[in-house]
């Protein structure tokens, strides 16, 4: 891994996500003193991808005052399962990416030190920094985004198990025969419950002509979590009915897990988490305790995350803190 | 937990299944000296039951020629959720048992220590000791009788979770809305692949007129894994369609097993894989290489147990063993 400067104060963080890359500066308390946000574009290929990030990181260093020389290092999460040892992504379906080396082409662009881990586990670190005050010694972390994706903890420590991808939660199978996944497979709970999901759904039902308040002219690849929870909280039955759908689903896996791996706590967190929690959060926990068997498995806590949006680029601070500081 | 003597040469182990409950009696270096075995007829309730487990190893003594006082310890495995602490069967949904006390009620009618643990963790550590020279890292076995269950390694250690109830790998949902469980939800593995759903899947396909050598007069409640081999052996075409239902069924959980926890190896266990394993394997994996999301995680070992029907006995010994050694 990248060698990084202690005596520099500034660290940076960055959520790579499917549809968005998430960049912020922090102070070694993790302060964020400056941001800057992209859309992925994804459809325009790996190279252009990573100077997109390089871009966003340029714009939050610009926006906190900070010069790159100034920082001491960049934790960055990237959405699917990750190469530790060499920094390469090894798959992830919802970039079309196979065996990129992203740590060393950003160390290339930028030339700070880069740490790269899987997304979902940088959220989790970021996390368990802000939010819990003492370490739970099991946890289950679950993203929902435009992918969904997980984090283990055992131990107090991220887990990535024998094959270093543990944790790939959204392609989980609970729908067998359901709905086609990016990675190839039907019926897995990204297939069901990601936002892409949600859409489809929608796209779907709507062409079956069922009432909604959402024009056949919506944008609905382009339609932010946020429109869903207006249209929803303005009683929109379309859209209420298929955000129900999705927190069931999650909730399946949610008690399945917990049957799986009886964890400490289930956190929810994710941009649709964030944005739907109010709506999604009472049918997933009702649906996880009705799976959970035993009364110890019902009372796992299941709770969102309250950094929301934020976990991914803190998270990426607290991993570059730790490699620096190890 | 039950004081043992460590001068005592024999070990008793105890396979307690909702089936059948084996019995056996081995030297301390795990040599089966003798054994026994009845149906569980948990149907005449858990007073009954009781006596049917002591009976069942009073026999396996008298059938080694060992007298009960001269056993250190038993180990038996149980078909649920233990509350290991308290010696308890908390939650067994094939035997219809909750808050059961099966440690201290067998010591009050054998009179020698009693070690109690889930059926599947005490399986797995037989398979261990007698199949894996070297312990993994970590592992996930899922043990396929008249229901399904399942034991998960971490850092070479048996893990039971926050909850004591980790590893129920039948109860996650892998065809939401499918069969009713036992357990009371729908689509659980369990109720997909164990005994109990393959002679539910026939016996619903022969009302339908679908071709089998099965007559309509077979009980098929009491029929063996075995006659399931004989039928597909000769070409049955009902009994193999069934059977390689079950094969794909456990290979999706298998695949999603591997995507959540990435284990060193995956072992498979039980009644259904000892008799059927010739069928099943090779579906199982097929099926769960194709869930398995990047290269690592296709390259999971998933192997049969060799130990078949013996696991439990030998895990059970292997147990008190290591409770009088501790």
């Amino acid at each position: 891994m990248a060698q990084a400067d202690q005596s520099k104060p500034y660290l940076i963080g960055v959520d790579f996500g499917g549809t968005k890359i998430l960049s912020a500066v922090f102070d070694s308390d993790l302060n964020c003193l400056g941001r800057s946000k992209k859309k992925t574009k994804a459809e325009r290929g790996k190279e252009a991808v990573i100077v997109r990030i390089a871009d966003c990181v340029h714009e939050a260093c610009a926006d906190a005052g900070v010069e790159l020389s100034a920082v001491s290092g960049l934790g960055i999460g990237a959405p699917g399962a990750i190469d530790l040892n060499r920094g390469v992504v090894v798959a992830a379906p919802n970039l079309g990416w196979s065996e990129v080396p992203l740590q060393s082409a950003l160390h290339h662009e930028l030339n700070v030190p880069v740490f790269l881990q899987n997304d979902c586990n940088v959220a989790l670190q970021g996390i368990l920094e802000k939010e819990f005050p003492s370490t739970p010694k099991s946890l289950i972390g679950i993203f929902v985004g435009t992918g969904i994706g997980g984090g283990i903890m055992f131990n107090g420590q991220p887990y990535s198990g024998a094959t270093g991808t543990a944790g790939e939660i959204g392609h989980m199978i609970i729908r067998a025969g359901g709905p086609q996944c990016s990675c190839g497979n039907r019926g897995c709970l990204e297939s069901l419950a990601s936002r892409k999901a949600i859409y489809r759904q929608l796209e779907n039902r709507m062409k079956g002509g069922e009432v909604t308040s959402l024009s056949s002219d919506t944008d609905l690849e382009g339609l932010r979590s946020r429109a869903l929870r207006k249209a929803i909280k303005h009683g929109d039955p379309l859209v209420t009915s298929v955000v129900e759908n999705a927190a069931e689903n999650i909730g399946l896996a949610v008690g399945s897990l917990i049957n799986i791996l009886g964890p400490e706590v289930v956190v929810l967190g994710g941009g649709v988490i964030d944005a739907l929690e109010m709506f999604m959060l009472g049918p997933i926990i009702e649906t996880a305790r009705e799976v959970a068997l035993g009364e110890a498995a019902r009372q796992v806590p299941i709770v969102a995350s309250t950094l929301g949006d934020d976990a991914g680029i803190v998270g990426g601070a607290v991993i570059a803190r730790k490699a620096i500081f190890r």
